[in-house]
């Protein structure tokens, strides 16, 4: 498996994950050892393990939780960080992300998640 | 300078660039030996650097070019990749950025840009 393709998998993990409200799976996904921040939709941003993963743990076990699906994802290796970007799915619209992976002992752990909602798309089919 | 003092002055620079609607500064800050790409809030991603330098020209050089101050910004270096997070402060709002830099011949130059509205703020002090 190449590095991008191993950031990609890694990617998905965190959209099934997020899509089975799976929490342990979530926490695990998330670095260890590097500062770790996160960008919910209109959101002030989150700084440190503990804010973010406080964030999943209320966004996964509350009675809301979404179901997201993940397309158009094409991923960036440079040294130890990856750059995932990708659209999002939800019932009630679709979002652009951005995810940040660092390498962790051999393995891509998610350090930055950025989603922002899709307000246009260009009418050219530009995208 | 440190690394992390370099890449908050890069950041420093886009916002500079991008408030002084200064279009060849902006062309120059953002990375030619690398992939970039580029979400304007709302916007679908925008991919590789004709179609991201083309939404900035029509932004800086457009009637209603915005004015823009970037603050609470934080730089994390890793290898080549520099990730700052911002706030951006606009005359109708504020909203929470994501800028990428790789480095090229020693400069920090951006290959990811993301900007997304800030709606909600934590009662508790929060951020």
């Amino acid at each position: 498996m190449t590095d991008n393709d191993a950031a990609l998998a890694a990617n998905l993990e965190f959209y099934r994950a997020f899509t089975a409200h799976d929490w342990l799976a979530m926490d695990r996904l998330w670095a260890k050892k590097h500062p770790v921040m996160c960008l919910h939709p209109g959101w002030t941003l989150l700084r440190g393990r503990e804010a973010v993963m406080q964030s999943w743990r209320d966004i996964l076990t509350g009675s809301e939780a979404p179901h997201v699906m993940c397309h158009d994802d094409e991923a960036f290796v440079n040294g130890d960080v990856a750059i995932v970007v990708c659209e999002e799915e939800l019932r009630d619209g679709s979002l652009a992300a951005t995810n940040l992976f660092v390498r962790e002992e051999g393995n891509w752990r998610m350090m930055h998640h950025q989603a922002s909602p899709i307000i246009a798309r260009y009418a050219d089919g530009r995208r």
